[in-house]
């Protein structure tokens, strides 16, 4: 299958459509600015990839899509909530190609719209009509998944030299911090996706070892983009981690291959004083150089056999098949 | 009563002592950077009036004060988590005589703890030993609390002129902010308590008037600090409000209560432009001889009474007796 028709088939899916059809219908206009600000925040063009994780989670061990449907929304409330933050930390005044929260209406309503996000999870969440018993399971699940996504936001800001190990022995805590950032939240949708669609502890289990594959493959293959894609199309200033002096994934393991010149290189690029677009080309002939290019996918790649490879026995092959095609797609996507 | 022995009443109440020594062995140190900001967060020298207000709801109507103990936590987190993000909005320094959190530890760490502890709010409350539908419905109560909280913050922005109407038809406008956001809180702590101590729906009504009247109150008299008091105590530099270009209940009755000429210097005042001590000594002025300081404390006086009005027919007379000195206490105290 192709690029294209993967996506297509992740984003154009049954499941996909009535998600966009629940959150166009729960977010239809009116309302204060924090609705139309929360709108603005939501209703961008994203591929809603933890509600249909969520979705499908439920489905693949015999659950309801409507019964699950308010707690596909709390996760996507929770993911553009941590979007609107991150945008005013990097300072990053784009996102998907048009002006982040902030930048549109200022800090301050950016700051009050992801609170006011955050909370709106767990009011979602509480709305699925299943047993209490479930819900407040799905509570205790994104509620540990919020906490481990602000510990790897908090730890990303750590990462950056001259932070001690920043580079050395960065890769582990790299993948610490990526476990929590992105890990996190997937992991919480697809297990609060199975609770709540009544599977059985090992079913939930499955699906959350899938998540948390999946959500390496995803860190990985996003610090990949900006030495493969071109602004015009991941619609996100792909200097955004250079301008922050992060090292990403493959700036690490170029360090970790690299010899002493290529060494020295990054850690001159990372300490700053050259404008981002030059940063960016440096840091692209180190990574292509030391072929840690090749390698950072290759990693993310074994990421996804290992997501896909537990998915056979869930009840659902069809819902299994549309998480296996989530897990490809974090791999073979342009942005 | 006198003032001091009203404040020694509430704060040292065993209801009190009980609280804070939760508070503390829930944060007792250790752990990551979040950890540590958030317990510079919680464990700063305040009244924990929203806990306090849980638990002696839940006694009120005959609950458990150990089985809500973790809901009272989870109350004070979400007030935790809305003053370290005002402070960034406000860009206040100082709160409670310390450095703010954002001001000690950076806006990007203050951002990501407020959504930490906003997260812990639905985790804590999730952890209290009473029947799942209980812990439910506190959930939405709690969730539609917080959302109501921003909205009363986004509204207090869009309070300041030269937005329309905002000093001439400001009172109402103002009234139905600051029952969103301090009121909001308020009864959902209270309306929480009243649940998970099984009250009736009769009981948690009257608890939730009670908290209605009692957060108008205190914001009422918030706003009458900065004229009455002297920063040293207060603990905040009092001319925040007045810094922001902020019109506050006072204000807002002296511009209905003045003259011409008085309305004219408000106006002028709050068009910025003077220093803020300046601003705040001319505001003081108008205050005084318009009568709107004496006529801002007879308000606050007023739903003070009505708070406490409905209280004597509640299960458990001493927690309610404790639920009305929290209401005197809204007026009565010098931060």
């Amino acid at each position: 299958m192709t690029a294209d028709a993967l996506i297509h088939e992740v984003t154009s899916s049954p499941v996909a459509a009535d998600i966009r059809r629940a959150l166009d219908a729960r977010w239809s206009g009116g309302g204060e600015p924090l609705d139309e600000i929360s709108r603005y925040a939501l209703l961008s063009p994203g591929k809603l990839l933890r509600p249909l994780m969520l979705v499908a989670s439920a489905e693949a061990v015999g659950g309801d899509r409507e019964a699950v449907m308010p707690a596909a929304l709390a996760v996507e409330y929770l993911h553009a909530a941590s979007l609107v933050h991150d945008d005013i930390i990097d300072g990053d005044d784009t996102r998907r190609g048009r002006a982040s929260v902030h930048a549109r209406y200022g800090v301050a309503d950016a700051i009050i719209t992801g609170d006011a996000l955050i909370i709106r999870l767990f009011g979602s969440l509480a709305e699925c009509p299943v047993p209490d018993a479930d819900v407040l399971s799905a509570v205790r699940i994104l509620a540990r998944a919020g906490d481990d996504l602000c510990r790897g936001q908090m730890r990303e800001a750590l990462l950056v030299p001259p932070a001690p190990g920043a580079l050395g022995s960065g890769l582990a805590a790299y993948l610490g911090m990526a476990a929590l950032k992105t890990g996190a939240l997937f992991r919480g949708a697809c297990q609060a996706g199975a609770v709540l669609g009544g599977g059985t502890p090992g079913e939930v289990g499955i699906v959350a070892e899938f998540a948390e594959h999946t959500g390496l493959a995803f860190q990985m293959y996003d610090d990949l983009l900006p030495f493969l894609g071109d602004p015009a199309v991941t619609g996100k200033p792909d200097t955004s981690d250079v301008s922050n002096l992060r090292p990403t994934f493959p700036v690490l393991l170029a360090h970790r291959e690299g010899g002493p010149a290529e060494r020295r290189r990054i850690e001159r690029v990372l300490a700053g004083g050259l404008a981002p677009g030059a940063a960016l080309a440096a840091l692209r002939e180190v990574v292509m150089a030391t072929g840690a290019l090749d390698l950072a996918l290759a990693h993310a790649q074994e990421e996804v056999r290992l997501a896909k490879s537990g998915l056979g026995v869930l009840p659902s092959a069809e819902a299994a098949g549309l998480l296996g095609a989530v897990a490809e797609l974090a791999v073979r996507r342009d942005r």
